[in-house]
């Protein structure tokens, strides 16, 4: 099938997915999870023929990230039985206004439509994804790598199944066959078919999605987020939450890249910082190197989503020059202050524009499930409609219903 | 002042304003208004320049738009008072959960940063734009249209007089010189520097800003609105509602261009209609004109914001039909349906897809006042962040504040 025409269909099964009631969407997302376990040789086996053909022409992390298991299975079946257990967001009230003229004003949670999501080689994100999109009561099209197609296929066959039992039309759930870039150019500018695109992978997609894209797009991920250790901080408490939002999990959006140190406590705490953190390569900014050993900082250092354990570090003479650097550095994701100081911490929370900032606590938490949203399809660096953990809500607009008597204007 | 310099000093400014308070800025809205007409004369005087250069070259509707008295300056004055009346969205707390962890999050609206307007020939549009992306916290930059560039320097000129009386940056408000089409696709790529473009103008200025842009940007405006009078209406309401819409004001996106009628009920309504809508030019689908006389639709009336004392009409089966064609042919801005059954209104409330969808009353509703914004800065016919009018809170972003003790994860 051609892109266009998954995109027609996509859009055709959109009434349905928007009209379906939340225990039709529920009974769909257990009988997928159902059906991913009960076609697990399958889709084993389609895995194998993705490894078997990359194997030698990537790393070994893709190679990794590439791989399902038993286990993995498992996990994806648990992620949508997860999902369905969340509440659903579609037909919430979130505002409502009784006019003085006798209207009354509703704005109203409402599916957006057909969501497409163009990802990379983690099969597991396709189950995800799917299931979010269509509990927010979305028609849903991906566009996978080219590396984990045929585990992508195998994945939303199953997928497909589940829809069916649950009397959905399958053609809310499409899988892009074409896996050239033609196929996401497509996909970016589908005005009239996509109504939302979230591109979920590397700063290389984000940047092609947000230059090519026509349709609307939300921008995820990439990281360079900031721990500020301020004059006042309680130092054990700073050690702790650095070591956290560094070493807990490097590779991932919310992890810390940079460190940022009032000059009145730099000669005491970055010895404490380089014991703490032996496994990690500290580059140093001048003024932290004549404290601390390390590697000097070279030119793209404080603007690097290393996602490794490597951490910049810089002295600033206080909270003004590290939200100054924050400003000019961040890719306004999460930054953190660590101070016992009320109105600096104040100063930081008022004047630092990212989507998540934090007083004494580590970045690690921008998270849609430690937010409390319990669950994510990613995080939002924009500030349009959705900013950090895009959740179910985040996956839905809104309409306004108005209800009258015959009134006229 | 190049357009890039332009935006690069509004970004430095926009800080200032983020992080001026309520009374600060109204202060300086209050100063706005004043210098408007303290400097009235000087702005007539460049209006003058505008109309006679604009004179021969445009049509008298365009010299009508462009024209300004002491009256329109009196309530361009007036219109930057009442944004100034109105409550700051700024650090409203949308949203805010303890978690068991002891983290409490609030969800926290903030301003956008540097919002530019990409605009037609109506001046007073500068000031109307200026106040409210000034009240929401953000830096404005401004690209009116060439014919009154004249009239829209004098208004920025008083303007930015005011943000000085209040010790807030000049900078904070910036109007680009260059009126040519190079000017326009700047603003459109400037990443980095605008944070949301809004573009408020006719049908093709809109395509080209979401063709072209790769900065967010809200779509506004084109509206085909929908009335579907169903067997079940109150006839007298349905007459009322329809020459409400069609006739109150045709020239706005809120106006009804078709109008839906049951097969039951055509015999009856249709000629009713006709003789209420004398001044109306109605175009027949064939069912129509079998009943009454007009003109014979053409093939694209059904897709024609008018704008005009034109009605396209339609004889459907049921409330069915009307939604397929609503559809299929709306540009989802706002469509009603009249009918005293509550069931068929639920079926149309469920099932119909735009910004707002009404029962029992009439589509000139659309619009930020009616629905208690108090303001607006225009109608937004997409999904994404803002759907409908466009208030002051549909103007900010927000940021997750997460307050700890220390939490790690």
């Amino acid at each position: 099938m051609t892109t266009l025409e998954l995109l027609q269909r996509a859009k055709k099964a959109k009434s349905a997915m928007a009209l379906a009631d939340t225990k039709a969407k529920n009974t769909a997302l257990l009988a997928m999870a159902d059906a991913l376990e009960a076609q697990r040789e399958a889709i084993l086996a389609a895995n194998r023929l993705d490894l078997e053909a990359a194997r030698g022409t990537v790393s070994d992390v893709m190679l990794d990230r590439l791989a399902l298991s038993p286990e993995r299975i498992a996990g994806m079946a648990q992620g949508v039985r997860e999902v369905a257990a969340l509440p659903d967001p579609v037909g919430t009230v979130l505002d409502r206004v009784q006019r003085p003229n006798g209207l009354l004003v509703e704005k109203t949670a409402t599916p957006m439509g057909v969501i497409a999501i163009i990802y990379e080689s983690r099969p597991n994100v396709t189950s995800d994804a799917a299931a979010l999109a269509l509990k927010a009561g979305s028609a849903c099209v991906l566009r996978g790598g080219k590396e984990a197609h045929r585990s992508a296929a195998a994945i939303v066959e199953a997928l497909r199944a589940g829809l069916s039992a649950a009397a959905l039309p399958q053609d809310a759930l499409g899988l892009v066959e074409d896996t050239t870039r033609g196929s996401a150019r497509e996909l970016m500018c589908a005005n009239g078919l996509v109504d939302l695109l979230i591109p979920r992978g590397g700063a290389g997609l984000i940047r092609s999605c947000v230059e090519n894209a026509t349709v609307p797009i939300i921008e995820t991920g990439t990281g360079i987020c900031h721990i500020y250790v301020d004059r006042d901080a309680d130092l054990d408490m700073a050690l702790n939450i650095v070591e956290n939002a560094k070493c807990s999990r490097p590779s991932v959006c919310n992890a810390a890249e940079v460190c940022l140190v009032h000059e009145k406590i730099a000669g005491e705490f970055l010895p404490r910082l380089a014991r703490r953190l032996k496994q990690v390569e500290l580059r140093l900014d001048p003024r932290a190197a004549a404290v601390i050993s390390g590697v000097p900082a070279g030119e793209r250092d404080f603007d690097t989503e290393f996602l490794d354990y490597i951490l910049a570090v810089k002295v600033v003479s206080g909270v003004e020059e590290a939200m100054e650097h924050i400003a000019a550095h961040s890719t306004h994701h999460s930054e953190a202050i660590v101070t016992q100081s009320p109105e600096t911490a104040r100063t930081f929370l008022r004047g630092v524009d990212s989507a998540a900032v934090y007083h004494n606590a580590s970045t690690r938490f921008t998270d849609g499930g430690e937010f409390g949203l319990g669950c994510e399809m990613g995080i939002s660096t924009q500030k349009l409609h959705a900013r950090g953990p895009m959740g179910l809500m985040e996956l839905c607009t809104f309409r306004y219903l108005v209800r009258g008597q015959g009134q006229i204007r």
